[in-house]
């Protein structure tokens, strides 16, 4: 998830959303007046709540997220856009969704870039030789064959490094960056800017601690970008330990060569993976339910973000096989390239312009299928009072907590804060960055009961939102709301464009 | 620590000690009738231990151990045995002893095996394309230099292995052990033995879940050995996520490629290091405190057992420093080799023979120097009592618990486990297992203020059993004790026959 690194303005939401975002626990706000026919229409899904819950974690469908998904990453391994592997498994899905018997399953093409890793060695001469672990970030530039020789310097932050005798100091450098882990949005910026904001200064490379709050000397890859005018360098993670060992030897001279080879290939087509429930009264109305299908190329994206993406199809599949069909449409989509940088959702929101006005409520995971919690929100006041009430029907499984993140949630969804209302999957996710985006992203951080229960929440959460009388209220409070979403798209063009993302 | 994997008997030990050691807690045992006097004088020793804590926790000493440590594996990174970076290292460390003005400070030869690890790769072929990390087990040889592809059998304990229709099935093929992790004494048994037992089915290879009980895609290395009359094969330490994706693969047919060179170069001799402060009595009798200086070649040997050694010469270092001279010798040892199957402490058994009886009590750090709790110890009835005062005193830092493990303690110590009473560092070291052997074995896992409370712990309990005016009673109550050792070394002796250990 959250491969958003690359766009400032993004980042910044998350920051907000970090800053802002307040746990509003089981209590429904004060501020809510709901009438009480909307509070009895949602409490009398209870008993269908009820029933979706049961079927996953005590019936038929117990195991089955955990089951499907386990099949699916070991059939597959990662999935890197670009890759025919990815297109495999979307084929795979395609015919499994079917299988399942959803509605209208078909995939949707987007371009997407194709980078390659190849051949990552790291080695210090000085001030002792010893292999240093390094894991190209994504796009970076491979080494010359012969690889880079130079001395390091180790800077804790972007300031540092602008100072002048730092400054000064990193031309022809390997440039460290060893700031200390605040938070993923905040910190993400090294690994984000790092390699550019080094090259700046005419760094020869640049070694970026992994964004990680706990490391066994784990990498960790993500998405990265350069600039225009900048020379574009090698940009590799390095571990939090070899990281702060740089800084003890900062004090010495520190020599490290680097072989890294990768490649940019031409781009290619992927596809946004497509099923629905047909609505039963206002099928043109949609709620959509989400997470990603790619991964990074290490580990086997079972967390980042198999589950998901899988706990968003299986949802509708629970539901259809439970005879539950709203009024309004349910659809799921499994975004492709969401690590590069969401281009699946932005190729999506493109082609689907027209109809976003249709789109009542957007769903998506990608922080993690832990233990659920309940539901984080970005929308206006009665939005956040109708969820509250939803979430109280979660109560068998614990999971009745809201929060509300007025700067957005999800990672492609993201693209739609204030303008769609959103939630996404509130979960027990503390250790989710520890696997982020490594080789330790396999199965074995999967728990079954926690994928039922957070399949529950997704189906049922989904189920009622697309069923109720009243469509979810669209307002933003005070923030003028509008279906035209055209200053957002040129935010997100000029971000594009300053990064370069087209390029990669 | 605790590479005793390769020694059917000290692992029984260990195992009997699991089942039967026994938290005591900060009551003295029922049992106990020491003199008034003799609880008086050890209770006379307050403001001593009090003045040593003070020092280290607060005073000059405050943060040394971690600055001597960080320094130390900064300068030599790990510290294989056979290799001349093992002997620089003590090298320095006999300058350094010299430098805090120890007595008697030298080094005592020892001839260790020199083992090398080279290229090591792994590659599932089928049923999908994807590298698999594997790190060699020590004394594992390697593979033709075009590698080794055959099919896979997983198992999940030897019990299986050994029954008919797997036994045949092994033949040919590479053996994976799925082992459940129960602890580390008892599960440690797959990668001692796992090689040779494959081989006996006519395995090519095994690869060996590692020994731990949590994983972030972490290979742990560690010795094993092979046997008479069965051909030897690479012995591989595999993740816990690989070997659990094996299991799942199961029922399909998996192919893996592996190359893996290692080189077994001529025996070499590395030295235990040694430093006293004579003792102003009895000189010629000792307390002996220890930990290992040697490493395994992946990470730095920070943990492992960087803390044990040097909280064992820094209290020392602090003791003099004091000018707290006991009446009895405190001697440190640094042993080398302990990793390759206590190969120092065995050699320093054998030219000490005739002088063990003075050595009343031993002590070894080697299962992390993480927050000390208080004692673990293996002595008779009365030697528990006397620990139980001594602990008391420990108040300040909270490290007041006993534990006793008839079973022995410490690593290198337990060959000397009902001969000569002993103690180990009993610490909050619950996540031990999770950097044992690993890359992630760095300084990273070390935190300063733990450091500053083991080597008070270790200063105070050595100098007031140096300086008691009681010699450390030598009973171990039911079962006769000698300090004739020959039946404890012929079974050393058989053990290593048919461990082939010499022959490394």
């Amino acid at each position: 998830m959250v491969n958003m690194g690359n766009r400032l303005l993004i980042t910044l939401l998350l920051f907000i959303t970090a800053v802002t975002c307040d746990i509003i626990d089981n209590e429904v706000d004060d501020a809510c007046n709901l009438s009480s026919e909307l509070i009895a229409e949602i409490q009398s899904y209870g008993p269908t709540v009820e029933k979706i819950i049961n079927s996953i974690t005590n019936g038929k469908f117990k195991g089955g997220t955990y089951k499907e998904l386990s099949d699916f990453v070991d059939k597959f391994g990662s999935r890197l856009a670009g890759t025919q592997n990815l297109e495999d498994s979307i084929d795979y899905m395609l015919n499994l969704l079917q299988k399942y018997e959803l509605d209208n399953v078909h995939g949707e093409d987007v371009q997407v870039p194709h980078w390659l890793r190849g051949t990552e060695t790291g080695e210090m001469l000085e001030p002792r030789p010893a292999e240093v672990g390094v894991l190209a970030l994504g796009n970076s530039v491979g080494t010359p064959d012969e690889g880079i020789q130079a001395e390091v310097l180790v800077v804790r932050s972007f300031d540092e490094l602008d100072q002048r005798n730092f400054s000064e100091a990193a031309n022809g450098k390997i440039v460290v960056f060893n700031f200390d882990y605040v938070s993923y949005g905040v910190s993400v910026s090294y690994r984000s800017q790092g390699a550019r904001r080094a090259a700046r200064h005419g760094a020869v490379a640049a070694l970026i601690r992994s964004v990680t709050p706990f490391s066994m000397y784990t990498l960790h890859t993500g998405s990265q970008s350069y600039e225009a005018n900048t020379p574009r360098i090698p940009a590799l993670s390095i571990t939090v330990e070899d990281a702060r060992m740089f800084q003890r030897y900062q004090v010495k001279k520190i020599v490290v060569k680097l072989n890294i080879q990768t490649q940019t290939l031409e781009r290619t087509i992927s596809r946004n993976t497509v099923a629905e429930i047909t609505g039963s009264q206002d099928p043109e109305k949609v709620v959509l339910v989400s997470g990603h299908l790619d991964s990074w190329d290490v580990g086997v994206g079972a967390m980042d973000d198999g589950g998901g993406a899988f706990i968003s199809w299986y949802a509708l599949a629970v539901l259809k096989s439970l005879g539950l069909t709203a009024k309004r449409t349910l659809r799921a989509v499994l975004w492709t390239a969401e690590e590069e940088g969401l281009i699946g959702v932005q190729e999506y929101n493109r082609a689907h312009a027209n109809e976003l006005n249709n789109i009542t409520f957007v769903m998506e995971s990608d922080e993690g299928t832990f233990t659920p919690l309940g539901l984080e929100y970005s929308t206006g006041t009665r939005g956040g009072c109708i969820l509250q009430e939803i979430v109280k029907l979660l109560a068998p499984i614990n999971a009745t907590q809201t929060v509300s993140s007025p700067g957005g949630v999800g990672s492609d969804i993201s693209i739609w804060n204030r303008i769609i209302p959103g939630g996404s999957l509130l979960n027990a996710n503390d250790k989710y960055f520890w696997f982020h985006h490594t080789d330790a992203d396999t199965m074995d951080v999967m728990d079954p009961d926690a994928l039922d229960k957070s399949t529950a929440l997704w189906a049922s959460v989904a189920y009622i939102i697309a069923d109720l009388s009243e469509e979810f209220p669209r307002d933003f409070d005070t923030v003028a709301t509008s279906l035209d979403n055209s200053v957002l798209l040129k935010k997100l063009a000029d971000s594009v464009a300053a990064n370069k993302i087209k390029k990669l």
